[in-house]
């Protein structure tokens, strides 16, 4: 087992402890080289991948093995890694603060007044606001990058994730251990936005 | 110990890490054969499961073993596998999200925008709405199973799913990794909806 | 290790994943012979018991080994073990909605249409109520169980739980798999009382 | 490895198991003589932390050992241990009660009522109130720590922990059991504080 693979199967095991990852949802991807993708296969439970389940694909999605069926949004993974040749791993995982928050409407939240925003670039201080782009959602995934895509380009500056309404999120980082470490500042600050509406 | 007795330790242990089988309650069913069914024993904590405690009863629950005790509410596992010949695992649990939303009332309870909403059958995209029967709860097992037949016979489609008032949740599937996500992915959307009522 | 003290550092354990023993708080017993008991010491985690944190005491929780020192609580523990020559092991937990619910005010807690209600001594059926009496904290331990027993005699049914607001709950059983299973049944139906005070 | 470290290590899987370092936040030390404390070093997952991820600084939070970076927060436990002696152990993490509750504004949250403030020095009964100060967060950690110390020089009895807006808590104790153990306390305390909010 390559330590790409071996990479994604423990985020994956992570991503499920938290619950991010329920009824075969969510998906994982790592850049092995500048054009070539490590990235689970569709439907199986992401918390419980094998190294079977991480298959190859090239920077348009295409599996480099004959029969391997990617998963149904690696379109999206594909799009992050075109886009920002720093990317270095991908994550997509459901939870409840992103699906209920995403629901509300709106096409941005507003992240401020946080610590953990010191997590991403270009934020060193809490001082800051940064803003999550929400899409509507969309079983055609090149039409879904395509707006995503076009959002990164108006964009001053490109916060390093965004979520798609009533679905769930999606981050990335230089490695694995940044996406993750992104992964769980966004989640633990959308769950911190979730439980002051329930008070305010 | 036989593939589906491990399949159903295995579900119970993860219906326990997520809480859905408290203090004994809940079941767990997977089907040997068109006409004979492995069901968790009457009493014993569902998350503590030993093989001795999963037995075998036939399409009217009579346990195939004397001395065994089925799960009191076998009979609602076996109306399933009767109506549904396709039908290979059933799971029941009880969470706070079920019990809390099916005692607000009403004899169904509607889930649409969800993109979870794709693992059920026929729903292939996300714009649907998926309607999953409530019914009061009765301690008459024929009886109620007798009332969700009549339910089954009048729709249009069947969702592979319904709830019983302050109880809990049936789901079923092809197998039991089916079954499992299917209620993985009810119980994330009825969470999402007792937050989505705390917030509005 | 006896089984007692196996049992109660089990369920310290179990107790323990659910949160409801935090900060050194909460304690646990078995009855070992009608005048032995085996409770867990004052101090230490009871999510991280050893067997020299399980010690020995009679009826009026006087340590049978010197210099042992028994848990603060251990006459409520002696109280119910007193009251009723049936009780085989007790339970004290702290949790977040006994906490909440028990601080709202009121000398009881009133438990209908839930299924686990099923789990109490007298109730067949979920069409029943249970009574959970609230006594107000108290550290003075005698007056406290004076209380509580001066409420079993003028019960006409004794439910095998109660509460201490702003502090725990106590619930016993024939046996530690009774007294556990009470206990989840009881905390599960108070989370329940607490989501639907947040909806409602 | 040291026995410091190893508690070092335990701590942080504690406070990780209830998601209390979120995103490599949060930090853990240990005083192992009066001139020397062991303390997490800057960056990583404090949830998995090894033994190299363990640094020696001095009371001005210098490191002991040339290109050791400590955390960045390290003034902070420096200044716990410059003005307490008895301070053994200080415990730093973000959680979502934590957060919420502290950007609701004022400099300071009380909490009275509860069983679990016997947790705390001088108060054996649950009917005193203590006052947890609430500072607004600040990059600039030596300033940080100038309005911390003034609020303890100010203050009739200090309370062995403070929070800091939007970011976290810290909380000291004799060891690390001892802080865990208080840890534990206020973290419980302030999730009943929410759950009230929500309700009433």
């Amino acid at each position: 087992m390559s330590l790409a693979t071996a990479a994604i199967i423990a985020a994956g095991r992570r991503m499920d402890r938290h619950g991010w990852v329920p009824a075969t949802a969510g998906n994982l991807s790592v850049r092995l080289s500048p054009g070539l993708i490590a990235i689970t296969r569709s439907g199986g439970h992401k918390g419980l991948l094998e190294p079977e389940d991480v298959i190859q694909v090239d920077l348009d999605g295409a599996p480099q093995r004959q029969g391997d069926r990617p998963s149904a949004e690696t379109g999206l993974h594909c799009g992050i890694y075109r886009h920002f040749p720093e990317a270095g791993a991908v994550l997509h995982g459901h939870s409840v603060a992103v699906t209920v928050l995403s629901r509300l409407g709106g096409d941005a939240i507003r992240l401020s007044g946080y610590e953990l925003l010191k997590a991403f670039p270009g934020l060193p201080t809490h001082d800051a606001t940064i803003t999550l782009p929400v899409f509507d959602n969309d079983q055609d995934i090149p039409r879904l990058q395509a707006a995503v895509g076009e959002r990164w380009r108006q964009a001053e500056a490109v916060v390093p994730g965004y979520l798609i309404r009533g679905h769930g999120i999606y981050v990335w980082g230089a490695d694995m251990p940044a996406a993750l470490m992104r992964l769980e500042a966004l989640e633990f600050m959308l769950a911190c936005e979730m439980e002051q509406r329930r008070i305010a």
